[in-house]
């Protein structure tokens, strides 16, 4: 059985790619990292999606802030709240945490040679997406090829991967995959600002986003029919 | 001035590349990472460093002992004690620490970001060396093009680039080097197993592998000389 390392963070597109690693039959640890990010609180939401989706194995990361520090994510400013959809991923956004997904797929790299897995997933999205450098084919590209360098794994011939397989996908269409993989969207969560009891603020980049993705899959955002 | 980020481990390799950054001019912020191991002793060798040669800015980044574990180095099970320096690099030894280079430098990456340094220094050395993958020149360019597409600054047309000074360089070519630069060796440690008080082992890959070095280099060892 493949073992797999899912990066899972709370978010819609991580709880998507967690259950397209179940369906393909692999054996899932999920990981979540903690670097005092201002929504801290998907920590809780990427419980909630594991548990719902019987991943026993999730580990919770703790990263040092201090070298992730600089990002309206982690402490440096407010939250850019756009006034138009159409103006995100035009630019690198302030929210963007400094080599974040590089500092999660180390860890990660790390954590699947001492388990013995030999994929990591990551929901990295390069279609309806913030615009972070981290985010796109030619980081995941590159990542890949250092994981094929970097351990012993790779070495002796086992190279761990790099798995993104929502990289070219619409919004719409992760939804409506994972909807019909019987993802609970309601447990995600996806805002960068969120207000008292994680009520999502509806004017951030991510929850912009979230929202114009369910509108084209014509599929109504659980997370939204209950706080109304 | 160039800012870097300079890797400290307070082992010899990392306090020779120190000399070197500062006397090429460069603004250097030293950082070492504190990750459980065995040889946590280092640490206070590499502030010794830090401090002999006027760098004040010097960080210790915490890292998550989970997903490091599994090594001889980080308590899963005895450092090896080679009877036969020959024997050494001829495979991968059980000190090798997953992915560790590619957390060091995945963290120094952020960091260097966070400080605008436009350069990362690592010690890795690919001559006298224990046969770590992530010590060999391939790892090296393949961090170095990761980062040229993993950060903001890179998409900005600034990226952060990875020099490793003593890559080709035999352990006696770098304590040479260092000794004319006025490395004080006798505050570095390099013993991957001490005893009591710091005591280097003498036994292990890292013993073996500096004594080689100052015996072909012609010069004594200061810290040996402390003990006898």
């Amino acid at each position: 059985m493949t073992k797999a390392i899912v990066l899972v963070s709370g978010g819609l597109d991580s709880a998507t790619i967690l259950a397209m690693a179940l369906r393909d039959g692999l054996a899932c640890t999920a990981v979540s990292f903690d670097y005092d990010q201002r929504h801290r609180g998907e920590l809780a939401s990427a419980t909630a999606v594991c548990r719902s989706m019987g991943v026993n194995d999730h580990r919770i990361v703790r990263i040092d802030p201090g070298p992730l520090s600089g990002s309206a994510l982690t402490g440096g400013g407010d939250v850019p709240h756009p006034v138009d959809v159409d103006q995100i991923g035009g630019g690198i956004p302030d929210t963007y945490v400094p080599a974040r997904n590089t500092v999660f797929l180390a860890l990660s790299l790390a954590m699947a040679e001492g388990l013995g897995a030999s994929e990591l997933h990551i929901g990295a999205n390069a279609v309806d997406y913030s615009g972070y450098p981290d985010c796109r084919p030619e980081f995941i590209s590159a990542f890949d090829s250092l994981a094929q360098v970097a351990t012993k794994a790779g070495v002796e011939g086992n190279p761990i991967r790099v798995k993104a397989p929502l990289l070219y996908m619409s919004k719409a269409e992760i939804i409506t995959t994972g909807s019909q993989l019987g993802v609970d969207y309601g447990l995600t969560c996806s805002c960068y600002d969120p207000g008292e009891g994680s009520q999502p603020c509806g004017q951030c980049d991510a929850c912009f986003l979230r929202a114009a993705g369910f509108a084209q899959a014509g599929v109504p955002d659980p997370l939204l029919e209950a706080s109304t």
